[in-house]
């Protein structure tokens, strides 16, 4: 699919309606099931066309609520959908009762006249990266169907990808927005957690969730953050000319694969060429995140606070690989609670002083490429890979940042354009300037 | 002392110099302590000397900072002043270096003009309702001195009522302005948290400790809450006719003293007959607070998380009473911690919903009178006591909301008027109002 602003002069100049671009996006998705794709867990094509027509008609009569009105959107599965059952990758919830209402965010796109195409398989209840899921099949990156398509937003940045949606609504607690748009040549936007509503969607980690979008460019992520978010940011694009773009080789460069780092050399080559500045810069407290996070972090006290009912019912279920990790919450002291919200904050004011004069920090989205589905197979190979994919993304949770990934012009690999707290205009800004070099 | 409005006109109309007022506060104090009085921990003559008369000069030259220039405040001895040493009243911080600068609020204290003019006694690390101290001796009520004067601003409401000082900085984490407000027959303002800077002051709760003052009026206390807070408020008297003042029986009355519940009483029959509507409402849910906080709530979390190397190193000379309440926070989980947090905010929607029409929600400030210090030397005796006498004042930190306590017209009982998050101006506004009623 092109992206939304194409779409939208297409519809408005009627070489394209609501209806076709949803038949369009259903044809894509009987296709992909056909072809043993899992991208999708449920799909409503009759609520669709009927959505469609119903967007048709409105444009007809001059109705247009927003730049995404008519375009087939795609939600992760671990937002409410009102009268379905939000299932968040697991059969643990398989059996809950259909939603009563939209989540905020879903609501949102439903008043924006978004036409909502499907929900999209993940990994189970978010908590990985790799986009492995034992219940529903696990997607692959377009590319390469022998890889993952990363995770957790695994099914909804295959829609994207493979042209079942125009943009998709994913979550992003350590980069589950950002890994599988480097992973399926992607652009995703992380915002700063508070900009968008999670209320209606299965929480991970209350402290580093944050919801946004995956699309085709960064003015389509521009577009989808303004109406979660309902602020409107300015994401015109940055003049490149004189940005500051900081790099560190600490920790984020720790067993990067050779082809990443030829990747994002021959970017930032590109970007000095066409005249920002390339800045290095020091930040080796980074080097004691894997310490601070050593008993699991945010993600596993909150994730055992929300599921321990769930685990003592249901957790036979579970993959056994995620209940792992989340059971890792069970031991967690209020103290070590605690310790953790001190740890971060502190981080937060290293970073802030180290980045005070940046443009935007850059970095690869992953320090890999997309795994290959058969080496994966053995726990030790899975909870390894998965720490490393998580890595780099996960830095920008740990610190309330937002960052966009951008194809960096390699199959699979992206670049990260991250910033600190709040700076989410910035980031688009600067993004919206990198973009035209890399493409 | 008279309030901070007629000592202002008395310094401005040459009537009186700060010299002269800190002169009779030192003689204040001296004859507390020769009286066997322990409301100060340090006192320091010759610099409250020398800044009186640098605030002296500086009137004189035309300077007048603030409302509290040239007189003398007295200071909780949790908060840093610089180049003293914090201890909390407790021997574990005795041997500390002395601070190296001032407290926030200290800090905006002494730019204001005020004459810091000593650091009064406290509960044991503020972890008591009741003011015992083992260390530096128990203060006591003013008007008997057989019982205490509350906690665990003890020292502070002290100083204020007998003249050592025209108001206190203390702190409030479930009612220690307030108790010993109600207590030695004071005006005490707990804003909401996040008015006060806490930094640079030992904390309690940092969920649940607040910074205000304690002194002599309403609009006393609205001066200092605008120069601590760096946020004055519009506090000029509500008018009474009409205000429509809550008052549930649920909770707040059990066990309530026969001579405590026959004042409020009083107090409300005067306020209905000067033309405000006293309104009953139901709040049952605030029964299940006893549950909800059983394994010692956030303050037990927060202070273990605070206090566990120096417990380790330094136990043994902790008051027992105090280091057995922080180490019930060691068996406190993550998970424990998130469910009070998710608790907080359950009991905060449903007082929002209950009091949405209020102006004000009215209670005895403190179930009971002053205990009798010789009827609290078993510690079953203590433990109760002191969970009674912080029961009313605690729903208020729980709610993250604000509180004035004012004298009810009987010694040693005070009237609660309280409020929801950010409801500082209006409850100083309709403080302003029922205060001419009691008085």
């Amino acid at each position: 699919m092109q992206t939304i602003q194409q779409l939208q002069a297409d519809l408005a100049a009627g070489r394209v309606t609501s209806v076709s671009l949803v038949e369009q996006s259903l044809a894509a998705i009987e296709a992909h099931r056909k072809g043993g794709g899992s991208a999708f867990v449920h799909v409503d094509p009759e609520g669709a066309l009927r959505a469609a027509q119903a967007s048709d008609a409105a444009r007809r009569a001059g109705f247009v609520p927003s730049p995404i009105a008519g375009l087939p959107v795609s939600i992760k599965d671990l937002f409410d959908v009102r009268g379905q059952v939000t299932t968040a990758g697991s059969k643990a919830l398989a059996g809950a009762q259909p939603a009563a209402q939209d989540a905020e965010a879903v609501a949102r796109l439903r008043a924006a006249g978004a036409i909502l195409i499907g929900r999209t398989n993940m990994s189970e209840f978010a908590f990985s990266g790799l986009g492995l899921n034992p219940h529903y099949g696990t997607p692959r990156a377009p590319f390469d169907a022998a890889r993952v398509a990363g995770g957790s937003t695994s099914g909804g940045a295959v829609s994207v990808a493979q042209g079942m949606a125009v943009a998709t609504l994913g979550t992003d607690t350590g980069g589950s927005i950002r890994i599988p748009s480097a992973f399926c040549n992607l652009t995703g936007f992380k915002p700063t957690a508070h900009r968008v509503s999670l209320k209606g969607g299965v929480p991970l980690s209350r402290t580093l969730d944050s919801a946004g979008p995956l699309a085709r460019s960064v003015s389509c992520c521009a577009i989808l953050d303004g109406i979660l978010s309902g602020e409107p940011l300015d994401a015109r694009p940055a003049v490149l000319k004189g940005l500051r773009l900081y790099v560190t080789r600490d920790f984020v460069f720790n067993d990067v694969d050779p082809a990443v780092a030829a990747a994002f050399d021959a970017a930032l080559s590109r970007l000095s060429a066409a005249g920002a500045s390339i800045v290095p810069f020091d930040f080796p407290e980074l080097h004691e995140l894997p310490v601070i996070n050593g008993g699991g972090g945010f993600t596993a006290a909150e994730a055992w606070h929300w599921h321990r009912e769930l685990l003592r019912t249901k957790g036979d279920v579970y993959d056994q690989r995620v209940a792992m990790r989340i059971r890792r919450g069970e031991q967690q002291s209020a103290a070590d609670y605690l310790q953790l919200i001190d740890a971060r904050a502190r981080m937060m004011a290293v970073a802030a002083d180290r980045l005070r004069d940046a443009d935007a920090w850059l970095m690869p989205t992953v320090a890999v490429r997309p795994p290959r589905v058969d080496d994966l197979q053995q726990d030790d190979a899975f909870f390894s890979t998965n720490a490393l994919v998580l890595r780099n993304t996960s830095v920008i949770n740990f610190l309330d940042g937002c960052a966009v990934s951008l194809p960096a012009g390699e199959p699979g690999i992206g670049l990260a354009v991250c910033g600190l707290h709040d700076a989410d205009a910035r980031i688009l800004q600067v993004s919206g300037a990198i973009e035209p070099v890399l493409a």
